[in-house]
This record gives C-alpha cells, sequence and structure tokens, in this order.
C-alpha cells in the first residue's frame, strides 16, 4: 500500500564533530520518503525553488518515490544550517531561511486522495489538517509537530492532533504540549484527544509508544560514532510507516514490529550525513540489524517466585 | 547463595515535588541491602553513629541481613540532604555529613571472607579493593563508583576496577571516566580494563548492559510519579546481584534476568520515600512486574524480506 508524504524539502549545512556539508539533500519530506520507500511507494507533497540541485532529484527518483507533488516555485529552496556539538541530543540551530517553503501550499495531485497511508511531518498544523481532510478514506494517518508549533498554534494543533490514529512528538516537545515532565502523564494527556497511539522520540534512548492498552519500548542502535543525527525522527516514522503500508495492516504486533524498523531505519540514517546511508541500505542489513534490536532486548519468562 | 554488601548507612532528608523526609533510612547498603535480600540472604558491612535510631535497626532485622558487620562508632551517623526537581534524573545535593562514615574501616565478621557474591558500593576504591582481596573465592563481584573517586582518586579507582567482574556506572560518570561522550566508545574503555561485564544506570532511560559478546537494554518502569528517585542505583545492583545469588550462576541468560529484575526492583523503591516501597513489595507484586517488562519489550522475529 502506498503512502503519502507532506513536509519539508531542504538545502542542509550541518556541522557535526565528525564533519560538514554544504547545502546537503535535507527536509523531514526527505528524510521520511527515503526511509519508507524502502518498504512502499511514496507520494511526496513538498515545494523546492528553482535553484533545486537536479542531481537531488535523481536521487529521490532511484527510488519508488512520486514526485508529482514536488512543486518548483520561483525562489530559493528552504535552507536549514545547524551544529551539533558532542552531545548530539541537541540540535543548534544557527540560521533557517524559509524561502519556498514560507508559501507552501500543499497540492495533492490528482489520485493522491486515496492514498491509505498518511504521513503529516512538522508544517503548520492548519496545512496538515487540510492535507488530511482531502483523504477520502485513510487506513493509518500519522502526524509529527514541533516546539514552534506548540508555542504558537496550539489550538490549531490540538485540532489536528483529534483527526489522526497517531502522534509523535520528542520527548521535550511532549513535556511542553502537557505541561508537565512525566511522560507517561504527558503522554495520557495526548491520547485523551483522540489518537489511537503516541510515539515520543528519545534520540539516543531509543522511542516508546503509548496506546490506551500497550506500551512499548524500543532501545536506539548501539553506535559507537553518530556521524549527524539529522533526520533520525522522520527517517524513524518513514521506516516506521513504511512497514506498516507493506503489511497492509495495523495490529498490536504489526506496530510493534514496525517501531523496531523504525529504530534500525534511523539507526543507518545517522551513520552519515544527509540521506546517504538511507540511500545505500540493503535489506539484508535492514533484516539483520532487526535481529540484533531482538537479541538486545530478549529475556526469558519469570522463573517462577522462588524465593 | 548469600550477599556481601559494603557501604554506607545514611539518615536521608530528602525533598522532592511530591514531598519531604526528614533523617529516613538511607545509603547504598541499605538500598543494596532491602533490595538483594528480596532474594538470598545478605552480610551487611557499614557504619553508624550511636545517634542511628533502633526502629532503622529492627527494619533491616526484618530481612534476611546479617547486621554482625554493621559497625556503631562513637559520633554520628553519616547525614546526607538533597533535593529533586521536577527533572527527577539530577540530584541536587544540599549538604554531606559524613560524620562517623568519613573514617569507616570495613572489617568483616570472621566467615564473611567466603560470601560467594560481593557488592563493593560506593566507597573509596583503596577500601573497595581492600574488602575485596580479603574474599577467598568469590563467584560474582561487583563494584559502583561516584564522581569524586573518578575525579579524585582514577589510579586506585582503575586499579579496583581491574579485579571485578562486574562495574556499573551512572552514564555521567562513565562519560567522564572515559572522557568521551560516546557510551559504546566509553564502555569498550572500560571493558578492556578487565571486567566482565559493565552496567551503565541511565536513570528513567534504564540501563544497558555491555560484555565482550552482549549487548542487553531493559528500560525503566513507566511510572506516572515517581516520588523519590534517591536509592534507585543501589536497588538495581541489589535486585540484579541478588537474582544472581539466588540462581547461583553467571549465564548470559541469568544475567539479562537479573537486569529486569534490577529495574523492577528500582522501580518500586521510587515509588516511595526511603526503603518503604522496599519493605512491603512482595513476590506476586515482582513477578507481575516482570511479566510487564516483557510486554513492554517483547516483538515478534523479522518477517523476511518482503519488498
Amino acid at each position: 500500500m502506498s503512502i503519502l508524504v507532506v513536509g519539508s524539502v531542504a538545502l542542509d549545512t550541518v556541522q557535526t564533530p565528525f564533519g560538514k556539508v554544504t547545502e546537503a539533500l535535507g527536509g523531514s519530506a526527505t528524510y521520511f520518503a527515503m526511509a519508507a520507500s524502502l518498504f512502499a511507494p511514496v507520494n511526496m507533497v513538498a515545494v523546492v525553488g528553482r535553484d533545486f540541485p537536479k542531481e537531488h532529484l535523481q536521487y529521490l527518483r532511484s527510488r519508488p518515490i512520486d514526485l508529482s507533488g514536488l512543486q518548483m516555485a520561483p525562489g530559493h529552496t528552504f535552507r536549514w544550517a545547524g551544529v551539533y556539538d558532542y552531545d548530539l541530543n541537541t540540535t543548534h540551530t544557527l540560521e533557517t531561511r524559509l524561502n519556498v517553503f514560507a508559501d507552501f501550499h500543499p497540492q495533492l495531485t490528482p489520485g493522491y486522495e486515496e492514498t491509505p497511508f498518511v504521513f503529516l511531518a512538522n508544517i503548520d498544523p492548519d496545512l496538515q489538517r487540510e492535507v488530511l481532510e482531502r483523504i477520502k478514506s485513510p487506513k493509518v494517518t500519522m502526524m509529527d509537530t514541533m516546539d514552534f508549533w506548540i508555542g504558537r498554534k496550539r489550538e490549531a494543533l490540538e485540532h489536528t492532533i483529534r483527526g489522526v490514529d497517531i502522534v509523535t512528538m520528542n520527548e521535550a516537545e511532549l513535556r511542553m504540549f502537557a505541561g508537565t515532565n512525566s511522560v507517561v502523564a504527558a503522554a495520557r494527556q495526548v491520547l485523551r484527544l483522540g489518537p489511537k497511539a503516541l510515539i515520543v522520540k528519545k534520540g539516543e534512548y531509543g522511542a516508546v509508544l503509548f496506546t490506551d492498552s500497550l506500551y512499548f519500548v524500543t532501545p536506539a542502535y548501539p553506535l559507537e560514532e553518530v556521524k549527524d543525527p539529522t533526520g533520525a525522527g522522520d527517517s524513524f516514522a518513514g521506516g516506521f510507516m513504511g512497514y506498516l503500508a507493506a503489511r497492509g495492516e495495523f495490529s498490536p504486533e504489526s506496530i510493534k514490529q514496525a517501531m523496531v524498523h523504525g529504530s534500525v531505519i534511523a539507526s543507518f540514517t545517522v551513520e552519515e550525513f544527509s540521506v546517504r546511508r538511507l540511500a545505500t541500505v540493503t535489506w539484508e542489513e535492514i533484516a539483520s540489524r532487526y535481529r540484533e534490536f531482538q537479541e538486545f532486548t530478549y529475556f526469558a519468562g519469570h522463573p517462577g517466585p522462588g524465593g
């Protein structure tokens, strides 16, 4: 089954303790699509400027990613520049130039309304909802958000949250949204708005899933070097939704497996700058790392009271 | 099989967003012993002052904890006062009065040299080693440490680390010890000194185990309210060593189960101030929470390449 993603395509300039890239392919829709398209075809809705490098388009086209929803607008592509110090959990944004992304209005290619799986990356919640309302009978819908919208467009954001199946936020955003330090209490607050599930991203500590009846934890892969954490969250979402779309279902067991696939994909993403590693990763590598996650977490049943 | 613990017994004054206790029973040896004695008999080596409340002794005696190694010295018992704000991962120490603990010299009751399981809580590494050298044929030895010793007695600390089977540190201490932000690189550095295993405590993110051939992650229990995180690490160690001592072995599978028991016990500890919850927890509660940990982490095998 196919997946619709609405989000950003950007040119990222990123510096980490392990190197630097200048105007590399980035953006939430890019990371999501590169990850999800490992599992299922992706319809991408985003905008770039006239200056967008052709080689980046070829990169995306090498995958089952439909680019008919990628608008090319007069002006410059969205640029982001950031730096990570040794604590790779904290992003320091140096510059954000929205350029054509400032006036982004998602346009759905005819037929996109039928896409069964929908991921709304962290754009304006009003635009997220507009897209959501155009999808005819979605099977699974998922949204991300960020501190900017939590602070500025709270009401619109809550409105959008009420309309989706799955919400994802990072831990700091969740605490900000709920106004409590307790992740468990904050999660309940989000679920009370209506979504079936909340996925909390915790960077190097992995990710956790909350539903009314399920709690599931997936660790992050223990990498010695994280070269560039940019895109970890969006590629997690891509691996997660991609796996669900490939399975075509939304059972508790497939959700758990999707969480692990999300972690697996994110762990490849951060091994290299930009989407380089996502472009080369193979099915064998994914399956092998998935099995490693099983080894990291599996333990035998309780041996009985004993004492 | 029995367990020897050497560490502190303290009177803790602790304030958290959920309340306050004054001169409550605390200290590393106390938390460890209250936890480990749920699984196996404990020999406790520590010191208190003449002012130590009798009811605390009765508390400890209600368990299979041998107190013949608990010295009562002229002077006051070790006092610690701390406060936790809403971010319960960070301790703010208000006051540390070592009192009789400043001159603590561990004395082993005759027969203690034969104890097969040994836990050296975070005391002076020279004292840790002194105790270690007196144990005749230990089956499993484990040590904790802290920033103070990493900063002040580095050489002695490394010397002690070379002599134990298992080292435990919290994440910040590990990074400080190894001089790197990468937990994986830091863990390799510790293992190169000789221990068979390193357990990194990550507070609300759980704990991870490194050996040469094994990596294992256990999450923390998703509590809505952590009333008092004091003693979480020492009671984790108590649950871990207690379980190993009850099993009487040190296989990869029993180590994983011991990690989960450590997390289970720590999760009970933080539900109440001091060791209150450790005094009331039942075997049924432990077994039931253990099974919850299985549900939180279990996922099915990889479904195959598919795509």
